[in-house]
C-alpha cells in the first residue's frame, strides 16, 4: 500500500463519541473517497448506557445494543469500524490494547488520526483512549516493535508520522480544548444527522451537536472572513492539532 | 482588487526583522507570483545598529545606510516595502502608525499576515510592533472606521479576516514561541540567503539562520514522516498560528 | 448609603455587550429587587454597527440609534444605564475615563462587577474597557485618590473590593475564558429575550444567545448533579471569577 | 437518603494530611451539624514517620500510633474516618482502591469532596490521592457501575455530582494551587487546634499551620474589603475549585 | 567603573515596597560590602497612605513623610536611594521616567536587578513599575540611546545584561508568582527588622513578613536536603528569575 | 560518605540520551574531578536503533552493540554507568525499575539529578523515565522506605533533596521546555565530541548537537552580558530546573 494515499484513523473510547464529535470529519473524508477506520475501544456499555440499565438490561444485552448502533452510525458516515471490546468505567491503559492499536495503525496506515483530548475531568476514559493512541503511533514507527502476533514489521508495514487533532469534548474549556482548526463539514452534515440518529436513546444529543455545529460554523466564517463565497448556513466541527503543522504554504 | 488573490502582508519592527525571520516565507510567495508587502516600522537606527554607532556615524546616515539594505533584501526576495520611520528603541505604540497600518492593510488587502510574537522580554520593540498589526488588522475590517485621510472605506477597501502567523524570534522559548507550522522554504532558501547578504554588518548572523533552517527542517521531516518524498535536506521556518486554522480538509 | 446592600456595576465597552454577555445576571438581580447600573463606554458606533454604514447614515445618527436602543434594552432588564461616549474602534485607554469609572464606583458602591475578559484577540476594545474598570475598581478603594472634580473622598465614599466577573466572549476558547461560575438565569430569560429584541439589527444574535443559554444550562446540570429539582430547560450564563471567592461555607 | 442532605467527603492520602490542610473546613462542617466522613488512605507510615522510624519501632507500631492519633483528631474535628490501609511512599493507584471509594462515596452521598492537588513534586502520593478520587467521583454516579461486593447500585445509590474542592499543599506554588476560595474558619480554629495537638510528633506544624491560617485571613479580609464587619483577627483556609460553580446569584 | 563590581539596582513602586519585598537580599548584599541602590518611583502617597489622609494630613506632608521613613529604612539596609517623585495610584507608565531609570542604569552598572512581578491585580502600579524598569534594562544596553541630557553614551557607559529578579507580591498566587530563587537571609534579618521598623504606621507588616521569612525558610532547608549545615531557624526571602540563569555548574 | 561531596547522577531512558543531551555537563563535572553516574534505564533497542533492524540484526545483539557503545561514551565522559535493562518501546513505568533507582540515589548520594522532561509527544519513554526518577528521589529521603533487598536504610544512607535539571529533547518546543539555565560547556566540549563520535550509527547527530551547542552559547552570552570575559565561541548546553534555586547570592 502506497503510504500517501489518505486514510484516517479514529480512535474513540466509547462506541457514540465518534460519531457526536467527529462524524463531520469522517463523512467528509469518505464522500471524498477516502478510506475511514473506526477503533471503538468499548462499547460505552456502562457509563454511557444509563437508561439501558434503568430499564433492567444486562450487560451483555446492552453491548450488543451499543454494538449495532455504532456498525450503523459507522455506515451511515462510510467508515469501517473494530471493537476491542477493552471495558469502560474505567477504561484502563494497558499494553494489550496499545499493541491492538499498533496492529491498526500499520494495517491502516493512516495519514491523519483522530482522538479524544489528553484531559478531560468529566470522563477518565477519554484521556485513557488518548495516551494509548498516541503511545500505538509512536511504537507502530519503530521498526524494532513487533506486532502482536510476535513477528516483526517490514519495512513497508511501520507508518509515517500522521498528524494528531483532538477533537471537541463535552465541556471544552474544562479540557483545555482551544480549537486550532475549524473544519467546514457543511456538505457531510447530512450523513453526521443521519448517523446521530442511529443512537435513539440519546435523542436529546441530536440538537445539542446540531447547535454546536452552526455555532462552530459561525465560528469558522468569522476567522475566515467575509469574502470567501461560504454557505449561508456554514457547519463546522473543531479540532485540536496536537503536532506542528507542516506545510508548503502559509494559509 | 479582487480579495481572494493572494497577497502576504509582513509587519517588521526593524529593518532585518522580516529578512532573518521570515525571508524564507517571504521569498516562497514572491516565486508562487504573489504579492508581498513588507511594512518596515523602524530602521532599527538605534537598537540594532551599534556597530555603526562605534563608527561614529549620525542618527541619518544610520537609517539611510539601513534603509538601503532593506530595500536591497526586499528586492531579493521579491517583495515591496514600505518605511514609517516611527523609531525603535524603543518602538512607541500610536494611533497615528496604528493608522497608516490600517491604510497599509486596505490598500494590500493582504489574505495572510506576518508579524513578531506578542512575548519578547529582550526586545520591546517587537510586541509593539505585534500589538499595532494585529490592532490595524480588526479596524480595517470595520466600514465605520476612517482611512487615515479621513473618508471612509467603501465595501471594497475594507479586509476580511486573514490569517496571522508570528515569525520565530531570537531566544524562543522566553518568548513562549510553540511552533505551529512548520514551512518548507527548501526552494526559496537561495533568495532568502541573497537576502541576508544584503546585511553585511551582521555577518554572523547568516550562519546563525541557516543552521536554524537546517534545524527546522529537521523537525519538519520529523513531524511529516519518511514517506513523503521531501528533500534530503530540507530546510524550514517555523510560525505560530495566532487564531485558528479553517479548511475543508484535515491534514 | 450602607456598603453591603447589594448592587451591581456592569462595565460594557460597546452599547450591545452588556445585553448579550450579561442579561440574564442582569435581570437576575434586578429581580430581586437590587440596584443594577450599567456604565456604557461607546456606543460600538464605528465597529459594531456595520449595517447602519451601509445604509449611509452619519456618526451622529448612529450613536443616536444606539444609545436609544441601549437604554431600551436596560429598561428591559430592570437597570440604570449611563453613557460615557468614549469612541470605539479603538476604545483608547485614557485616566480620563478612569476617573470617571472611579466616580461611578464610589457613587454605586457595587458589590459586584461585571466585564469584559482582559483578552479578546478579535476586539481590543474588550480588554482595554476591562483593564480600565479593574484600575477604576483599584482606585476607588483608596481615601488618597481624588474624585474627578478634584474633591477628596470620604471614608463612606471609598469602596470595598467587590468581586469582579468577567462575561462570556464571542469566542471564548481564543480569549482564554475557562468558567468558573455557571449562573441560574431561567427565570429571568424572559427579560433577556425581551432586551434582545431591542436590538433589532442584531436579529441574528437573538438565537446565538438563545442557544447558548441552552448549552450552558446543560453543562449547569451535568456540573449540579441529577438531584437538585432543577428546571428541564435550565438556562444559564457563563462567567469567570477573577479574585478568589471568600466563603463561610464549601459549596 | 436525601442527596440535598449536607455531607462532606475528604480524602487523605495520609493521616495527618485532612487535619492540617483541612482541618478548618471540616470543623466548620461539624459545627453546623453536618456529616464528614474523611477516607484515610495509608496512615503515613513510611514516608511521614521518620521520628518513630529512628526510634526504632516497627512497621505495624507506626501504623496504629498513627491510626491512634488520626482517630483522635478526627473526633476533635467532628468527623467519621475510614482507614483504607492502601500503604504509602509509594501510594500506588489501583482499581482495588479506587472500587473502595467508589463504596464510601455511594454510601456518605457527600454533597462537597475535599481532596489533594493534582500536582505535587515533593510527594507523589498526594496527587495519587487526588485521581483515585476523582475517578471514583465519575464511576460512583454511573449506575452501570457495579458496587465492589459486584451487585449493582439503584438510582438511589448513585451519586449526583458533588463540587470538588484541593486542599493547599505545603509548597503550594511548586503545585499550581493557585486558590480560588478563601473559607472564613475563624469559628471553626479552636477544634483544628485541638485536633493538630492530637499530632504530638509533629509539634513544629501547630504553629506553621496558625501562622498560615493568620495569613489567609489576611488575603480573605483584603479580597472581602473592608465593610463585612469581620473579625479582627479572621482565620482562613486556602482551596482550589476543580469544577465550575453552580449558583443562582453571583457574589 | 568595572562592570563586573557587585552592584544591586531595586526598582520599588512605592516608598515601602523594596523593605518588605526585598529588605534581606538588599541587607545581604550590603553586609557583603556591595553597593545597592533603591529606584523608588513614588511615595505611595495616595495608595499606600491611608492612615495618614484619615488623620487629615496633606498630599505634601505625606510625601515628606513616606521619604523620610523610606531614606531611614533604606540607611538601616546600607543601600543609597533615589526618589523620581512619579506618582502612584496610579503610577503611569511614561518614556520620562523610563529614561530617567536608563540614566541610573547606567551610572549604577547593576549587576543584578530586583523589582516587582508583572501581574499583580491587587495594585496595578506594581507592574507598572515593573515594565518601565524592564524597558529601561533594553535600553540601557543600546549605544544607540541617548541619555536623558541628550548625549550620546560611551562603550563604557551602556550596560550588560543583568539578571532580572522579581520580589514576593502580597498575595503571590494570584501574580503568578510561583518562586524560582529561595534567598537565605538568616544572618541579614536583623537589618530588615530594623528597617520594618522605620515604617511604624504599618505595624501590621513586621510580624506578617517576619513569619513569611519564617516560612520561605521552612521552604528552603525543605529544598536544600537536610544535610547542610543550615541554621535551625533558616529565613528566606522568595524570588523569580525572569531570564534564564547562566552558570559554570549546575548546583 | 560524606553527603555534601559532589555527586551527578544522570536518569536516562535510552543508551544514547545521556551523551547529546547532558554530555557536556557529565565531562564538565568529571574534569572538575567529581563523580558522576549515569542510570542507563534500557540500551535504546526497539526504538533507537533503526538501522541495525534494517540490517537484519537480532535483539540480544543490538542490545550487545548499543552497550558497548555507551560505555565507551560513558567512559568518554569520565563517567560511571549502569545498565538496567528494563526495555524500550514502551518503557513502561514499575515500581521494579523504581526500587533499583531508590539503590541507586542512595548508593551515590547525588547533590544534582539531570534527567528527562515530563513531556514529549514524540517519545514516551523518556517523561516515563523522568517521572521513575523523580519518583525514586522523593522514596530514597525516606528512612521508613526500605532498600530493594528489603533492609531498612541508616540516617546515612537516606538522600536529602538534591535539584533536579531537565535536559533538552530533540523538539524542545512541543515538550514544554522553557530553559532555566544555560550551562557553559565550552572547555568540557572535546570530551562530548569523543562520546557522540562513539555512536557512529547516529552521525548525523555530531553536527546536529554540535550546532546546538553553539547556538545555546550564543543565547548564553547574550544573557550574561557582554562584559564577561567569555570565549568568542562559547558553547552551552540548556536545562530547566525543576524545584527552586537555595542560594545565599542572588546572581
Amino acid at each position: 500500500m502506497s503510504h500517501t494515499e489518505p486514510s484516517t484513523l479514529v480512535v474513540s473510547a466509547h462506541a457514540g463519541d465518534f460519531v457526536w464529535r467527529a462524524g463531520g470529519a469522517i463523512a467528509a473524508a469518505a464522500l471524498r473517497g477516502e478510506r475511514v477506520t473506526v477503533a471503538c475501544l468499548s462499547y460505552g456499555e456502562r457509563g454511557e448506557s444509563a437508561s439501558q440499565w434503568l430499564q433492567g438490561k444486562s450487560l451483555e444485552e446492552i453491548k450488543a445494543i451499543r454494538r449495532e448502533e455504532a456498525e450503523a452510525a459507522a455506515a451511515a458516515l462510510g467508515a469501517d469500524i473494530e471493537f476491542l471490546d477493552a471495558g469502560d468505567y474505567p477504561l484502563l491503559e494497558s499494553q494489550e490494547i496499545v499493541r491492538q492499536l499498533v496492529d491498526i495503525f500499520r494495517r491502516t496506515q493512516p495519514t491523519v488520526v483522530l482522538t479524544h483530548t489528553l484531559a478531560d475531568p468529566y470522563n477518565g476514559d477519554h484521556p485513557a483512549a488518548a495516551r494509548m493512541a498516541l503511545q500505538a503511533r509512536v511504537l507502530a514507527q519503530a521498526i524494532g516493535v513487533q506486532n502482536s502476533d510476535g513477528s516483526f514489521p517490514t519495512k513497508e508495514d511501520i507508518i509515517g508520522a500522521p498528524p494528531v487533532f483532538f477533537f471537541e469534548p463535552h465541556q471544552g474549556e474544562q479540557c483545555e480544548f482551544k480549537p486550532d482548526v475549524l473544519l467546514d463539514i457543511t456538505e457531510a452534515f447530512a450523513r453526521k444527522q443521519q448517523a446521530m440518529e442511529c443512537m435513539p436513546a440519546q435523542k436529546h444529543m441530536w440538537s445539542y451537536y446540531t447547535d454546536l455545529a452552526v455555532r462552530r460554523g459561525v465560528q469558522l466564517k468569522r476567522n475566515a472572513g467575509p469574502n470567501l463565497g461560504l454557505a449561508h448556513e456554514t457547519l463546522a466541527e473543531a479540532y485540536v492539532r496536537f503536532y506542528p503543522e507542516v506545510t508548503g504554504v502559509l494559509a
